[in-house]
């Protein structure tokens, strides 16, 4: 065999209070291994059957259901956010990340040529978004670039050094999507309101990964997916505002919450299924009950130590390139290997390759940043090391032969 | 018994190919009886286990269904835009009409002191959207009434002259929601158009209950609901756009698709749960299959005629005043009763007199217009005369009464 032997011990599969392995608490499909739980997450299966509870009870008698549904929604969110540690008074729920910051641009009121600063790790729907609403008003995003090395205060000193007169609202990723990396949300956010910026946090993969993803936050708006690490229903997100700025939000459909402040006016929008918000907190319940989230994150990161080395030996002894990266600040649950040069330099180029090792029966995050392709790695607790250990002897070989055919 | 014996014929219930009665189609529940299909639909059991089955196969492989979904998305809107009447290439899906309505107002580029203009008919969820966006621009809503028995001319007129300098956009009902009637969206629009202005046509209620509800549209903008009388899982709705303006119209939640054209990039909203979208077709065959759009139409109009008169009935022996209303353009499926006089003066008065309805087992809409309480009431495939013959002999002697302790 051409792979070297991992030098990080495999951590010792999760199971549940029965003696389950941890994986059957989900219905994932065996016709494929589940590497790539960072872009969609996985529902458990009880919490689906909630779900499907609430529907039927929703389809039962549809009038008591939408009835009581505002007040539902709000225990939900006040259980959503006691589980981020946020104020349930600043937390609104939205359907994903990406909505939340369309709430967040839409209650901007940008003078005319404002520029909406990003860093080069931003998420790519997001930053067609921030250009759309800085090109309404004459404006454009500019782009903040950040090493994938950089420790937190270059991050920071990136980000900062890179506001100008006319930045009407920096955008920061708290963990990167296409780089799995962490930025010093806290930091920079401090910094920007110094210089009287507001900031919007992009969370999408904090809850559920880090304990206190809001412990140092500062921003004005965070938002964050309970569908991914938290595992909930999608899409369920959460929108944590400032007091001075919450006023300001409003959903993105308007409807009978209107005349209510913010963030109960959130809770009510019109007749659509949120059943997804309901079953949520059952997710993150689920979780602390069969395994606990803080032994639950450990593993997710003790796996995702060994998923790192036995993929990484097994690209470079085929390669002799390095495969490793410092992401500077990395994340516990989320790894990121350089793929073989010439593949996925484009993300064109990464879904392409999604595709192909999909084909070959393994569900991957691959990504592309400044030209070099990547392979994005995460580890939940359904996850075991013979998983990893399965694509370094199967997928391995075949993309390393694709870049010989670039 | 005080109630007259009703003039009208009750229909002969609708079955199903195998001869079971049309209310077997659906799971609603046995509890109490259901009038009010207008407020939220109902969605047939078959429909409800196809969309269980998509959301099974979401949380199968995420990523399987993630990647093909917008284009399962495209083809279910293709299948819905076939249903309306409507291209396809015109015809975007959104949650709910609500949510049409807010793309509109988020696309507009209002001039400082514009003036949204509404009828005193429209939906008041719609009404206070069209505040927010107009005080924006330090504008406001003015309202044109219209008489509740204005025929096709005299509301068009009452609508038309209503316009001046600053109306930057018309709203107008196609079936009006607190009294059930029709307005003359056709000649509004093409009357507006003369003018300059763009006219938005909130059809909450048109698809399904109406054979052709595109058939004389003339509006920049239309939007109507597939998970009231189309029975799609809620929330499902169609926006149909003018050419002219098209362009400027961008989905609720920023997503991938902003590089895609209109109508493509509404069909990408990252990750959140589409799959209502997708089992609204089923929906729409469904009824097509068991019963014939057509023959559902006749029958629920038919049964609405029955159960206005049965229950005006009720109510005139009972309290000497005149029950039925002459709404100037009836709908085919919904019928308007005025309440005995001093109930439901007012919309939270009206919600408190559907809650004490619904303790007796009826669900109801009750709603409150100019200061006047009516009963709003529905009749789909799944109804039958002996559920309105019960409203007449249980719950309006309770109405009465109650408006006697008024």
């Amino acid at each position: 065999m051409p792979t070297r032997a991992p030098s990080t011990a495999a951590p010792t599969p999760v199971r549940d209070p029965s003696g389950a392995p941890a994986a059957d608490t989900w219905t994932l499909s065996s016709r494929t291994v589940h590497l790539n739980h960072g872009s969609f997450g996985a529902v458990p299966t009880v919490v689906s059957e909630y779900q499907s509870a609430l529907v039927a009870e929703m389809n039962s008698i549809p009038g008591d259901w939408f009835t009581a549904l505002p007040g539902r929604v709000g225990a939900a969110r006040a259980h959503i956010a006691a589980f981020l540690g946020a104020p349930t008074e600043a937390t609104a729920l939205v359907p994903n990340a990406s909505a939340g910051v369309s709430v967040v641009l839409n209650a901007l009121d940008l003078p005319a040529g404002a520029e909406i600063l990003l860093t080069d790790h931003a998420y790519g729907a997001v930053h067609m978004a921030a250009e759309r609403a800085a090109r309404r008003v004459g404006g454009r995003v500019r782009v903040a670039p950040v090493e994938l090395d950089a420790a937190a205060d270059d991050a920071t000193r990136a980000v900062v050094d890179a506001i100008d007169d006319r930045t009407a609202l920096v955008i920061v990723d708290q963990i990167t999507s296409a780089t799995a990396r962490l930025l010093p949300v806290g930091a920079i956010a401090i910094e920007c309101r110094r210089r009287g910026v507001p900031v919007l946090v992009d969370a999408a993969h904090a809850p559920g990964m880090l304990a206190r993803p809001l412990e140092d936050n500062a921003a004005d708006y965070w938002v964050g997916n309970l569908h991914k690490w938290g595992c909930a229903p999608r899409g369920t997100a959460a929108l944590v505002a400032s007091e001075r700025v919450a006023d300001g939000l409003h959903p993105l459909i308007d409807s009978w919450g209107a005349p209510d402040p913010y963030p109960v006016r959130f809770d009510t929008q019109g007749t659509i299924d949120l059943s997804s918000y309901l079953a949520a907190p059952r997710s993150l319940d689920l979780i602390e009950e069969l395994f606990g989230w803080d032994a639950a994150r450990r593993y997710m990161g003790d796996l995702a130590d060994y998923a790192e080395d036995v993929i990484a030996g097994a690209i470079e002894s085929l390669t002799g390139e390095r495969a490793t990266v410092d992401v500077g600040m990395p994340v516990p649950a989320m790894r990121l290997l350089a793929l073989p040069a010439g593949l996925a330099t484009t993300p064109a180029g990464a879904h392409e390759l999604r595709d192909r090792v999909a084909a070959l029966g393994f569900q991957t995050a691959m990504t592309s940043w400044r030209g070099t392709g990547y392979l994005r790695l995460s580890a939940h607790v359904y996850n075991v090391a013979a998983e990893y250990d399965r694509f370094a002897q199967v997928a391995v070989p075949h993309i390393v032969a694709l870049a010989r055919e670039t």
